[in-house]
């Protein structure tokens, strides 16, 4: 124990103006820990464009400002109602676009002249993201904030740049840096903590031009999740919106940003699989759209989508695919233009929420521990077809190759292995009897510590 | 008189889509009548820019979004205080500044949301042009609107082109001119019979790609003076911000917008003098900033300009050079950051207004007729010094050169001679002692109609 502490003290070095923690080996940070342990969150995506009955077309969304913000009218809202939603799925955490790429922003700003201060619904008094935290703390979920500034179709902005030329162009960019700047520092102070502010297609960085986001949010929420910019990435895109990422799925990644590799196709490998031996603790996300099926893809709400919510089984198989992957979940999900998650979604993330419970709240058999080798005895010989693995992830990722095998007829029979292990890996296999699993760490780069290692039976998986 | 109306009835063809009336000759509409009876109006210019203890640049500030909005918070706003201050100087109407160059709205708008919503002051409720409108109302002005459509810094609109490139520019200035119809749609409906709309600088054409507020105005305000676009100009400008013209001036002119003459020189000297065989009726307007002395002239407020309001032999002669030219005057007036008309420029109009009537509001004789000799006869023999004629100029211009002579020592005496009388003529010349005075129509395109002949004595005018 000792030299691991030793490892741990000198980890602890802090780069200038970061807080992420430096080789060897990257450990993460209290809010990096925080979202990787919460393994499932949603994000909400509410936006102008919900309300104008069609089904959206995110190119020409970003160069065509809303025709009419008035349209803006959830009479029904019931923030309550999206969060309980939300926990039923299990989620602990909950996201909501405080702006996206209309630029329109869903609270009371005193910078953007674009929010709900314009509209007549609630005469001007509503605040969307208000109603949202208020049922976030209501329910124990932790709220977050997204917030797009790399598209404004209104104030007309594209990929970061204020369209235009000349002087004009640079005194719309300074301001508009500074109005994102304001806002932000509104969103971090007017809404208690936050555990993570996601910044829309990444932040980029104030050096090439763009709002100077990360000082805001550090002072202001020093305990909340900053995704993204070029400057500091505190967790990652898994490189999809399948809400799974491959196997094997390292926490760690070889750049203080979510970019590395020569070419996009080992960018894209990057943020998939993370590097074992990355420098900068920065853990993966998967996201998907909770209507994902039959062709669509949907942030939003739209027309017409009540029969392209995932399966059951889809989603089941995303968990495995996420979670049980060392990465954490996210799926969107859609308010209605009455302010309502629909009936259709609200049951299916109850089904999913339930059927994760089902499945993994009570094992049959769990053991912690530290070493190469952890046994896990079963009160009883037993038919078992599931195991989950955490590593102590404040420690780090250790491991770097394992094996599960399990005593049956007097032999170590081999139930499965792999690689990495991290927060949480969930693997399946055949049906075992047995009353004694081993966990054999195979590789790692110090003293393996388990936080846990429980084994399930689940029928008809 | 048969062949009078035959003309007059003939005249009265109106150009499809406008509301001017053609050759042979010229005849104003009710609004443009009723603007020339008023003589006197002010504007009122109030706008973001005032509020930051800076002086303006319009230069810059054309390309740079104000940084602040919620600056705006006049405390102790009284647009009764305002308008009473312009009554006091004689105004019979009162034009504010619904928006300027910043693109901000001062009104309840829903459809730009960079308006009084967006602002702390009064809790979002604010709406300064219903105050304005509620005193004009109240104290017998007539109100009229003035829009800045041509310049937008927080929009980005330059000399009306959305600043920009490509797909995103087309769409965002689509939107624009949808915004800008909808503000005048607004400010059409909501405020009760408008007097004058004042485009700043022109609305441009919608052929041009600008917004097409022409249907609008003509719409919801049949009865509101049209100033101005490419389409239709139911005055112009007098060709300098001096608060006067040259003589002579004519209501009419070349062409039915306010743009005419092969070269700039041309063109100012146009707008300066009209055209007496002009087709079209146009009267021209005079206007200056009441602080536009000491090599400052300022449509705003701005710190430290209290020296620079024009003294009142200044304001006297500038009524002289345009009332008394056939123009109608408006002063630029500046409330200030409280909201108020400051203290030293509601005295100026009190002095201004005083004089002009000590002056001229009880003629020593007056006399109206036909014909081309009209006969002012004095109940005693003294001393005049001014005379001020008027046509009936809803039967249009028809003067086209006068003299004015005195009974004196038995002999007609010339006192003054001129082209253009128009709406208002006034002359000073040197005091002589008569009992009869005598003004001889020597030029006119039809027999002339004389609305009034009077004289005065002004001591030390």
């Amino acid at each position: 124990m000792k030299n691991v502490f030793l490892i741990i003290f000198s980890a602890f070095i802090i780069i200038p103006g970061y807080s992420q923690i430096e080789y060897p080996y990257p450990l993460p940070n209290k809010q990096q820990l925080a979202w990787q342990e919460a393994e499932l969150g949603v994000v909400f995506h509410y936006d102008l464009h919900v309300f104008d009955g069609k089904r959206y077309g995110q190119g020409n969304n970003r160069i065509s400002p809303f025709p009419d913000y008035q349209l803006f009218n959830p009479e029904n809202l019931d923030t309550d109602q999206w969060v309980k939603a939300a926990k039923d799925a299990g989620a602990k955490f909950a996201i909501l676009t405080a702006t996206h790429e209309t630029g329109f922003a869903l609270y009371q700003s005193e910078v953007n002249p674009y929010c709900l201060k314009a509209v007549k619904w609630r005469d001007g008094k509503g605040d969307v993201i208000r109603d949202f935290v208020n049922s976030c703390r209501k329910y124990g979920l932790k709220p977050g904030i997204y917030i797009g500034i790399r598209w404004d179709s209104f104030f007309g902005v594209h990929n970061f740049k204020v369209n235009g030329e000349g002087e004009f162009q640079l005194k719309r960019q300074e301001y508009y840096n500074k109005m994102v700047e304001g806002m932000v520092t509104e969103l971090c102070t007017n809404y208690g903590e936050l555990f993570e502010i996601w910044f829309d297609g990444g932040a980029d960085h104030p050096d090439n031009g763009a709002p100077d986001v990360l000082p805001i949010v550090k002072q202001y929420q020093p305990n909340c999740l900053f995704y993204h910019n070029l400057q500091l990435a505190e967790a990652r895109w898994g490189g999809s919106e399948s809400g799974t990422v491959p196997y094997p799925c390292w926490a760690t990644f070889p750049n203080f940003y979510s970019h590395a590799g020569d070419t996009h196709k080992e960018h894209i490998e990057l943020l998939k699989h993370g590097d074992p031996n990355g420098k900068y603790w920065m853990p993966a996300m998967s996201d998907a759209p909770l209507r994902g099926i039959n062709g669509r893809h949907e942030w939003f709400w739209e027309p017409g989508d009540e029969e392209n919510i995932y399966p059951l089984a889809s989603l089941v198989d995303m968990y495995y695919k996420s979670v049980g992957r060392n990465s954490t979940l996210i799926l969107g999900l859609t308010p209605n233009p009455q302010g309502l998650m629909p009936q259709g979604d609200v049951l299916r993330l109850k089904e999913f929420g339930d059927e994760i419970n089902a499945r993994f709240s009570v094992p049959i058999a769990s053991v912690s521990g530290e070493g190469d080798e952890i046994i896990l005895k079963l009160s009883k010989k037993q038919a078992v077809n599931h195991i989950i693995i955490q590593e102590d992830i404040k420690l780090g990722e250790r491991v770097r190759e394992y094996k599960v095998e399990a005593l049956s007829g007097g032999k170590w029979q081999l139930l499965c292995k792999g690689k990495s292990i991290g927060n949480k890996r969930i693997q399946q296999f055949n049906p075992v009897r047995t009353n004694k699993l081993k966990l054999t760490i195979t590789g790692s780069v110090s003293s393996p510590v388990i936080k846990s290692f429980n084994t399930y039976f689940i029928e008809n998986p």
